[in-house]
């Protein structure tokens, strides 16, 4: 393998000609992922019918899939859990959080943080009549204080892919006796995340960005393991509770993580979020973090090299203050991207004129992150996104 | 076809030699789950990537899915949406519920509800200081009052399969001006539902049991057209938004059902789902409801005449009054069900004493239904179950 290589290219599927740039936004089919949810529904399902259950360990997988998280974040394999959206996930833990911390009438955030985030701690806070409190990213730390319930933060923003230092931000709130949960949707699985080394409380994560784990795969959820008797969610179910299936009328949580399950959860979304979670297998989070590094610094470059008179670099020129996806701003950004997916460059767009690139070192190289960035610097320097075909808008882009 | 034989068995794969009554617990297998899972996979996810969402219709699928419920539950298509576990979606409802009736004091509920019911009911009511007030399921009319904001009831009785008087009780809350939530989760896909004739407000049911979806397949959520644009869920997100790819910090809820959408829903379950719902296509929902009278009738008479005197009928006598499964208490219930599934009938049981058949006209006949009873009888009348082997418990049965 040359140090331009891909880590484990040969463990996904990808169309012969793509180049891929989105998995921060949706990872990439692994390869073994059809073989296995055929088996589960073969020989799992259809076989042995409602005994699978136990016989095949589906009561168990939300805690079995989510351990094998563990090195990827961090955390302890009792720490975490996979099941529901990313956004169910987090109104369970921030309405645990607030309801851990009586009294207290705030729950801050970032403006501008990924806006399912600000929808669902907004719909708690009306729900409760707390105060969500949204200040500029560079503000939170300062506005800690004993009014803060919680404190919600995306630790890579989902628009410039700057980082948040989050070891700082919850040393501020341990202080102030505050929490904090983090929204890792743009970090796990592309930087080395040490959330028990940063002492975080309570987290979140997506399962279909640089997880692999297929469209909407269940949310990833980490309460710190001397956190987890204290808390418990309003968003309470039979799966959460200590004896399920005693089918008694009263809830009394689980012992551990367990608590933070609700009602059943896919079996198949689950299982290939499994395959997506062992494209890492072997493979450290200082590898992944290392090579995001060197493609997205490789790619700024010769984006700047070729055009960068006409584009402005939207993310930290330091790399150490950036996830894995880079974004430069362009006027008519949205044709510049519609031309590039035309040329087979799979970038994204983000209103009102952000070109986004994600980087996902399982299965980006160097050599296909140089033709990338030349194919960029074609189509903006010649002038060819200028086209009628290219302005024309779908729904998602 | 003869009059006994099942409605669509060639739909499924079932094991040879099984006969299985308990797709009221989780459906059996659709023929056409796994080719259409290996297509989404194959031709969607792994070709088109990140542009699927648009050119595979994912991101419509919990609407375009939920439109193929409209003839199952008697509802129109634009009032139906399949997302998130029953539970969340129970919640989701529940909270919009008590949020459009302020000042209103009081859930009401059935003691004996299903367990999750009652949890997620609970944890609401702890969360807003509202009271939930549990009362036998034969009191509940009576106790609806102004204080009462939401009635929240199963439609049928996961044990006994009892079916509740669901005009009844939506005339006598809508007189009270009460809006009611009723969960269809024994009752979608095996009942003649008619949610607009009996004026339901809400309703909540289940993927992966009549509906063939799939383990943890996702949910229905139904919300009556005239109630949807005064109803907003507390438990908001993104997908839910009235324009969520503009990705603004404020939330607006989209017009309609969609506003009851939350997070990102796991899209291989949602086409399971799909594959499953399509198992009903050409078949009325008076076909299927009077089939599984005629079979849960004849499985009555049957174990009657052969065990009559050493099982008690834990289900309503009236075909009327039940839904598509019946129970039988017996004292040793857990190992005549071990014994059962050793004999390959598979049913489940339900702590203390409850033996538990579910009937899904789509798949199983007349015979299997007969041959399950005699078998049944066998074991109940020659003390087959009284072995060492049948009283060790798993941990889910």
């Amino acid at each position: 393998m040359s140090s331009g290589d891909a880590l484990a290219r040969e463990r996904f599927s990808i169309p012969q000609g793509v180049i891929y740039l989105d998995g921060n936004s949706l990872g990439a089919m692994p390869q073994a992922t059809p073989e296995r949810l055929r088996a589960l529904m073969r020989e799992e399902w259809r076989t042995d019918l409602i005994a699978s259950w136990n016989k095949h360990g589906w009561i168990d997988l939300p805690m079995t899939v989510a351990a094998k998280l563990a090195p990827i974040l961090g955390a302890k394999a009792n720490e975490l859990l996979v099941t529901d959206s990313t956004s169910v996930a987090l109104f369970k833990l921030l309405s645990s959080a607030v309801r851990a911390r009586p009294g207290r009438t705030t729950i801050l955030t970032q403006r501008r943080n990924f806006p399912t985030d600000l929808y669902v701690a907004q719909g708690l806070a009306d729900m409760l009549g707390l105060t969500l409190k949204a200040v500029a990213a560079d503000e939170v730390a300062e506005a800690i204080d004993d009014s803060v319930a919680v404190v919600t933060l995306t630790h890579v923003d989902y628009r410039s892919g700057a980082v948040h230092d989050m070891a700082a931000i919850n040393q501020v709130a341990r202080a102030a006796s505050a929490l904090t949960c983090w929204d890792l949707s743009h970090s796990a699985g592309a930087l080395a995340l040490d959330l028990n080394g940063a002492n975080c409380d309570l987290a979140v994560g997506c399962g279909y960005k640089y997880l692999n784990g297929g469209p909407g795969a269940p949310a990833t959820i980490f309460v710190a393991e001397a956190l987890q008797d204290q808390l418990s969610p309003s968003l309470q179910g039979w799966m959460g509770h200590s004896d399920p299936f005693a089918f008694v009328d009263d809830y009394a949580p689980a012992p551990g993580i367990a608590r933070f399950l609700t009602g059943t959860p896919s079996i198949l979304a689950l299982a290939a979020l499994e395959c997506g979670i062992a494209t890492f297998d072997g493979i450290t989070m200082a590898q992944i973090e290392a090579r995001s590094r060197d493609l997205t610094q490789r790619f700024i470059e010769t984006v700047e090299d070729l055009c960068g008179e006409l584009v402005t670099l939207a993310s930290p020129r330091d790399p150490a203050q950036r996830g894995s996806h880079v974004s430069f701003t362009h006027a008519d950004g949205y044709a510049v991207m519609q031309a590039l997916i035309e040329r087979q460059v799979i970038g994204d767009f983000r209103a009102p004129d952000l070109l986004r690139f994600g980087f996902a070192p399982l299965y980006n190289d160097e050599d296909e992150v140089i033709r990338a960035a030349h194919i960029l610097g074609d189509i903006i320097r010649t002038g060819e996104w200028d086209s009628p075909r290219f302005h024309e808008r779908g729904r998602v882009t």
